[in-house]
């Protein structure tokens, strides 16, 4: 059945090559959501987008940009992998509204209002508190939803996570995320927030990124299908997709600048410690890419329907870009 | 009296030219903190750093930058006017901690952790809500506090205010603004905060902007004057001084920069409104810098001793500045 899915991946932060674009093709995966920049300002973003854009081209035969849906389709057609720009932070617009456009321009596609740290715009998860969407984020979100750039709160914080479900007048993504009653984390969601999220026509991509899973590296596929179940009750099964936060090839010190970018003097251990600053082992069923049929195969053993199973791998994440990708 | 004193302007941000130096002068102002950024950040700090170092270079019979208290004192003795430079938001740091030095290096010898907006550190004044003090501001204070730059809430929001006055290891400033219960303002401050200001050691520059005062342009020195003098009973004359907060020469492109930097796709106005959007009228007693013997003659009107004069009108600032630029 696997090969027949438009299968999507709603996150995705590995240093890429040709090896893995070529993971991504065995484990069958029609898009990815790439993370290009976490901190990143205006300038680097550009550098970030210049070296993507020699990979377009030294690997036209394994992947293609995504600029729309009908691109996902193209690619599934060809055999490519599509690759769809995104940023974990506002970094890339600095404190300039009109760089919304200009990123979207360069096929920025989603854009997270925070990463962690409180933003410019919103409070990320890591903060004590959380003030909320700000008068600046407020005027983002509204540019955002103009120019047809997906909001992802998976980084932010509760409060302004339901502020901006609010003040958005489109639906928004938490891209990379579980449920807390799965496993408490900062960066796991609150059924609140779940519910609002599915009510407002967003999406939830669940991640396997082990820190956000129950018993970590241990947990077992039928955990996370159990979670995917009991997450469908919640939200409606339309609501529910795949972002893997998959990090391959990622030496330490992108996850030092991931947790510490430019802002602390101190080391930031982020979701791990001082005894335990690595990245985590990954899952046993889910080492890379290559392993997206165990996911398909998890759900049907769990009793989702083919239906389903074709939503959660993708279809749902293929009609949420359907209608958020065009400016309004 | 007012040739004796050193005088000490605790915020102006004027278009600078020889012939606003050359009030300064004339209206016996020993030196001068002046806002050199609101919103620009690292690039486009250096442009004004590099700006005022022609200024510097093409008046340096009237002006002098002041990088010590020690300058402060050789400005009064060479009868020039010294220059500090500040800036009234964290943007000349953008997202890097390491940035706090380098600008100390430059003489960045001031600057606020917000502008009316929240930021990386903290939050303004114009939110709705105050988270306080970041996790990036907690380690931004401690910086701030061993390169010896001077944190300035004035456009700060309570929380976040309060918030600096405890993290700081050294006292803290609010350069320019009013107590609340003297003028009801957003920029202006609470007890609370005036309270905790002045047991921290910190200092307060009372605003001589309309929009800070009770009946705006039309307040009177008189009226000026009771407030000094209310708010010496409640922190202290020896943590009271001058921040005048005058734009001289400034068009109204500049205060719309003020207002909305290039966050704001709308108008902001502010302070002000939509009828109300320019500048506003100048006091009658204080037009320009031209007019600082009247802040003299008007605190012994009042009744304060010469001693207090001196003071308010510039030896806090001086002692403060002596034990504040100094790295810890």
């Amino acid at each position: 059945m696997h090969d027949q899915l438009i299968v999507i991946d709603g996150l995705q932060y590995s240093n890429w090559n040709r090896a893995i674009f070529k993971q991504l093709k065995d484990g069958g995966v029609t898009m990815v959501h790439a993370t290009i920049v976490y901190h990143e300002q205006i300038r680097e973003t550009l550098l970030r987008i210049s070296e993507w854009n020699r990979l377009f081209e030294q690997n036209s035969d394994l992947i293609m940009p995504v600029k729309s849906a009908a691109d996902i389709r193209t690619a599934k057609q060809l055999g490519k992998v599509g690759i769809m720009f995104g940023a974990q932070n506002c970094s890339p617009i600095e404190d300039d509204i009109g760089m919304i456009e200009v990123m979207r321009e360069l096929n920025l596609m989603i854009m997270q209002l925070t990463y962690n740290n409180q933003s410019l715009l919103a409070c990320g998860c890591y903060e004590a508190e959380d003030s909320g969407v700000t008068r600046f984020g407020k005027q983002a979100i509204l540019e955002m939803n103009r120019v047809g750039m997906i909001i992802d709160m998976s980084h932010s914080g509760e409060r302004s996570t339901l502020d901006a479900i609010e003040i958005s007048q489109r639906p928004i993504v938490i891209s990379h995320a579980n449920p807390n009653s799965f496993h408490n984390a900062k960066r796991n969601k609150s059924d609140e927030v779940l519910k609002a999220l599915g009510e407002s026509g967003g999406l939830l991509g669940f991640s396997l990124y082990p820190f956000h899973l129950k018993n970590g590296p241990d947990c077992t596929l039928t955990e996370f299908c159990d979670m995917v179940a009991k997450t469908a009750d919640l939200m409606g099964v339309e609501r529910l997709g795949i972002g893997t936060d998959l990090c391959q090839n990622q030496p330490l010190s992108i996850l030092e600048w991931m947790r510490n970018g430019r802002w602390s003097k101190q080391m930031d251990y982020g979701e791990g410690n001082k005894d335990n600053a690595d990245w985590p082992r990954p899952l046993e069923w889910f080492k890379d890419s290559r392993d997206f049929p165990n996911l398909t195969k998890g759900l049907q053993a769990r009793g989702f329907s083919d239906k389903e199973v074709a939503q959660i791998m993708g279809q749902n994440w293929l009609d949420f870009f359907e209608h958020s990708l065009q400016p309004s």
